[in-house]
């Protein structure tokens, strides 16, 4: 049976400041954990139902430092979410160098204060399957490894290395790059006719406000996502998961570099 | 004060069954309950906090049975939400014939098993951003008035006609329209590459499953996302949200209707 002390330290990773003090996040579920436990990352503690953790003895490598067999009614007192999976673990988190090069001669991501857990695991799952290794987010923007980031990315933040910075500050820090900043606004050029680059920045806004005023001086290249002309009736805006994903989309159709 | 019986009753639209035999379901939040009623829609209840009716006071139209003012408290019994917002709607399910011109003559989508109420708001968000306006689900699909659904759909389901329909006779019954059926697979023909039609079917299967067996010999064009070059080590699947945006936006980029 798991101590009410590791119950209650667990539960307190919900809470950010306790995830920074001690560099640890909570991932659920048997495929989020099964892919985790694949991964170079290291294990704290996975806690399972006996069953499952009897499936996946031979995947149980060194990398774990402690298992705990815990009941169905245990694991519901510690999820995070109403109905809890089968497991659960505590994970290290990884420490990444911001590379220059990855920024500037690359595509990357900037987020500017997305603030809602589902559309940040979003966009962290379309960069991952586009190939868009780096995201930069302001600090303002939901953390990286809140509960419903980490579910909603589904395991693509074991591939992309997330920071966090005064987005201002960082986009001063690149102007003698002169690297193309691409604001996704409301009013721009089309996403489909202009001309994207497999270098730069994509800049990416607040659900409701856009891109903070701040910023919008760094911008090279406005673009945006046209609305068709059989959609003057429809919904006035597409959310910033989706219209990441189409924007990530177009650049890497665009800049030709398809496994096809 | 509002009466114990009618918030049992509101609740209780929280049940398919209910919603089915009363053909009423339940929308929350101030933007989604100023939308519908600047629609067509008949309102049956309004809910909200005094603050919230007294400023919209205008929009209140004929189409609205019944309006109570409620305080937070009452609001959160009420709510599907952990964190309820300042007014909910009970409003009359909208009653669509199929149109057979609809399905053959445009573009339309059909959903194989799209079990998860985020992931069905998002296709219903991207189909009406994309102008693509009927969209016809199999009966094993998450109902389109489940309270996520409408949430994560905001607004969109006024402007979409949705159907239920076994999907195996569905598309027996248009074999002698000889459409096109898209087929969403993970092995296919790239989307980028592929000749897209402005009209025929999108067909897009379940979350983990894909699409089911019976209906892989209606499929006349297998389509897949292509995975890019450099995102071989990337997660391995777009959620099928994710997957239904880039899909659309590649289909009315190339049915070259833009409204540019």
């Amino acid at each position: 049976m798991i101590s009410r002390t590791r119950i209650k330290f667990i539960k307190s990773l919900q809470n950010k400041k306790v995830r920074d003090e001690e560099k640890l996040f909570v991932i659920e579920g048997d495929k989020l954990v099964k892919e985790f436990l694949r991964s170079k990352v290291s294990i704290k503690m996975l806690l399972g139902k006996p069953e499952f953790l009897d499936n996946i003895q031979s995947e149980l490598s060194e990398s774990v430092d402690l298992i705990e067999r815990v009941s169905y009614d245990e694991l519901q007192q510690i999820s995070s979410m109403k109905t809890p999976h089968n497991a659960l673990a505590v994970v290290q988190m990884q420490e990444h160098e911001m590379n220059i090069y990855d920024i500037t001669d690359r595509l990357c991501v900037a987020l500017d204060c997305v603030q809602d857990p589902g559309n940040m695991g979003t966009i962290i799952r379309a960069a991952s399957w586009f190939g868009i290794n780096n995201i930069v987010c302001s600090m303002d923007c939901v953390d990286v490894y809140n509960p419903k980031v980490i579910q909603s990315s589904m395991g693509a933040i074991l591939h992309i290395k997330v920071f966090y910075a005064d987005l201002k500050e960082f986009f001063t820090s690149l102007t003698k790059y002169s690297i193309h900043v691409f604001g996704t606004l409301l009013e721009g050029d089309s996403v489909y006719d202009h001309k994207l680059n497999s270098k730069g920045i994509i800049l990416l806004g607040n659900e409701s406000k856009g891109i903070s005023d701040e910023l919008l001086p760094f911008i090279t290249d406005k673009i945006m996502i046209p609305k068709f002309t059989n959609a003057r009736e429809g919904i006035d805006s597409l959310n910033v998961g989706m219209a990441a994903s189409v924007v990530f989309s177009e650049f890497l159709r665009k800049s030709g570099s398809l496994n096809q």
